[in-house]
């Protein structure tokens, strides 16, 4: 199977900036940990691929069910630990589905299946680092 | 200790796209695994957070140690499971960097202090996904 790869640059080679870009086929991606940072911060990145790679497979899930979303917002939010290396701890979120008379057991079964079956970024993720989904389902 | 917080919304609400914009205090970042996808997808974005995490800790320490960095690249790639859920099962970072008279022995001693001491997302991996971090030097 073919891997995954794509190249990271230094963008701030003077000074003491902490810019990185990362390009892959499909696009860039800043990140950035300096004084005055214009991007988020790659504990920010992980937190986003956790939470995006589950929302992608609800939302795909949640079509095939002729589930009629509207507007799809994760309230994504991770605790981390106090010393060296401050890894995370625990992640939470919350999964807000706005749409037309949407089911709960439609929601999740959905994220059942990307917990239990398909999210390739969780899997990776330590197995001792709760993640904790939650929803809630808005009328539009 | 604050936690780290953002928010994940669905850009391509009609149609099958998948694309998300995830918001932090710092920055967006566009993640896609959609049909002619404009963005990285989580998968990348993982791969990028776990090499920029350990980039910025090795740039930081090459400065303190009067390092003369003028270029840095680090090219990223992952294996991952076949059958899903198809996460990562091994990554290879190679840090390539470039400047007058780098010392081996500042490159080697900063990678081991990112990977042993400092790196936050390096730590949130499963001890069991082997990342393998080489590198280059080359005289400016």
């Amino acid at each position: 199977m073919k891997p995954t790869e794509g190249t990271l640059r230094l963008q701030t080679v003077e000074g003491d900036g902490l810019r990185f870009e990362a390009e892959f086929p499909s696009g860039r991606i800043v990140l950035d940990s300096g004084a005055g940072a214009v991007a988020p911060n790659p504990v920010h990145a992980l937190l986003a691929a956790v939470a995006a790679c589950e929302a992608m497979d609800v939302i795909g899930l949640m079509r095939k069910k002729r589930q009629a979303v509207t507007a799809y917002e994760v309230r994504m939010s991770g605790e981390r630990a106090a010393e060296p290396p401050r890894r995370y701890t625990s992640m939470t979120l919350v999964h807000r589905l706005t749409g037309h008379g949407l089911e709960a057991a439609a929601v999740e079964d959905s994220l059942r299946l990307t917990v239990e079956k398909y999210c390739s970024v969780y899997h990776t993720i330590r197995p001792d680092v709760p993640i904790t989904n939650r929803y809630e389902l808005i009328e539009a």
